[in-house]
């Protein structure tokens, strides 16, 4: 088969469309004919060197993707060689063939498109592992998100409207905010002009967000716990503006608030599955009743990997970036 | 009545045992004859001035007591006068006499003397509250305890063990760690001589903590994230080392772990009856059969709060320091 390999870290031009052996499904694994993968900030960091896959994970980058079941490792069952699926991967999402452990299969849900059900996995159980499973956010509460227009910002306004809360985001660009405010999003920040603690403030009458969901880290630390509600949970899951960050603890007692911290991709197999199961009972029956979709940019060919790292490196996009095999 | 007032903040002389007012039980609340109250840091802040009660709570310090119910207000049900009880104080309790709301009496447990019963209110729901309802303590999971002979940290020690947990502590001599080793402490570090980040890896085959109780807050942060197991839950109470510590955010992530930080005094009625609820459910039982007990270090009469603010601040005690009217 072919896949994106990289012999030597670098620029988008690393990702190298070449010819490799094929992937065999193990015990519990199930061997999927990639029809779309999508791309990822952490593609970009194993990319550059920055983020080398687990133990145990495949070579090549790519943390999602759909397809159909081609051939069922020893001891699977509950599914069919043919089925149409897609699948959290701790990597090799980007190639014509993956391995992936049954428990990280979803069915393609009614209503979306084999090819975009790739923009699916990652995010759909990022944000619903953190909002929902460890921040817990409950209906009539407010949530921030950073980064409203990336794949998981799309996603995270989306879901938290469908159970009742109220979402603000951030974003860089009028246009952006404008697609997040179609998707839902009750509260519109321009961070490059505006101040997201004095507007969080404003618009929840001095109450704060009771739940911020961040990927900037370090750079937003002290202004994410200025910005939360008392009761109120910070869940961050990317570190764009840096790892380390004075946190003013007295700050977050007086406010009886937490943070948490987290990744999906080292997550042991127990864990993503039950992720997956949770994903598959809560969020599966909103996007079949079209409450919520799957946003995508655009589609570029797998083999053409670099052009969609371009893009999304350049952060002109709103949603996910697919690369299509 | 008398009660303890601070007419200057300043020093233990501060305290001075004066005639005052009688209170009197509003909607909701009981007045409670008071037996016996005890020393928390929190009376040491408001002392010094850096801790004023919350809005509507008694101006006089003490944040729990035990006595005899000796007055109904209107709309109060399921108590008597004449009850002997223990409460949480939002304030109040170095006097003869406190109102208490309904929601934060609970009994005297059987078994436990009236006077000793003033030991409970705090450090019970305290360590329930953090170490079981915010950091879901599990059984045959490993806690740590920053100052495992205080009244927290005795009574952390003993309601782990309780449940089937793994304890360590630190403390700053070896009589102090004899005796929470008599509570059933597993993992004893002597903070003056070792590194406990060292140690917690050493005694947990470098798994770490999965739950730490931290009454120190920014002088441990870095060290208590890098004792943290993968899941790991950091529960601030206390900043005794200062309020403002670097979090180092990759580490926090890499664990998949979550800080929170909370003060019980602050906490609105209907969060603190949950809370007292939660105690009389699952904590009572335990002290009615004689698994856990109140750690008394000494009595002291109220008359001479000073004495006992002494031996607290000195550090000199184990347990809880009583004070008697």
């Amino acid at each position: 088969m072919h896949a994106i390999t990289i012999p030597e870290p670098g620029g988008p031009e690393a990702l190298v469309w070449d010819e490799v052996p094929d992937p065999e499904a193990g015990e519990g694994e199930v061997l999927v004919e990639v029809v779309a993968s999508a791309v990822n900030r952490a593609d970009i960091l194993q990319r550059q060197g920055f983020y080398n896959p687990p133990p145990g994970a495949s070579a090549y980058p790519g943390l999602e993707c759909s397809g159909r079941i081609a051939a069922l490792g020893p001891g699977v069952s509950g599914w069919s060689v043919g089925d149409e699926v897609c699948a959290l991967l701790s990597g090799g999402g980007y190639a014509e063939k993956v391995v992936v452990p049954a428990g990280q299969l979803l069915p393609v849900p009614e209503g979306v498109e084999l090819r975009q059900a790739a923009a699916l996995p990652e995010v759909v159980c990022t944000v619903w592992s953190n909002v929902f499973m460890i921040a817990h956010l409950r209906p009539g509460e407010t949530l921030l998100v950073h980064g409203g227009s990336s794949g998981i910002g799309t996603m995270a306004i989306q879901l938290a409207k469908a159970v009742g809360a109220k979402v603000a985001v951030t974003a860089g660009t009028k246009e952006k905010l404008d697609r997040c405010a179609e998707l839902g999003a009750d509260i519109l920040v321009n961070y490059r002009e505006q101040d997201f603690v004095e507007e969080i403030e404003r618009a929840t009458d001095g109450a704060g967000a009771d739940v911020i969901l961040d990927n900037m880290g370090a750079k937003y630390l002290d202004r994410n716990v200025k910005a939360l509600a008392v009761n109120g949970r910070l869940a961050i899951i990317g570190m764009q503006g840096g790892i380390k960050g004075e946190l003013n603890i007295a700050a977050l007692l007086n406010k009886r608030a937490a943070i948490s911290a987290t990744s999906l991709r080292a997550r042991p197999l127990g864990e993503k599955a039950a992720i997956v199961a949770a994903v598959r009972e809560h969020v599966w029956p909103l996007l079949t009743g079209g409450h919520v979709r799957p946003v995508v940019d655009r589609e570029v060919p797998m083999s053409d990997a670099a052009a969609a790292h371009r893009v999304v490196e350049e952060s002109g996009h709103m949603g996910k970036v697919l690369l299509v095999v």
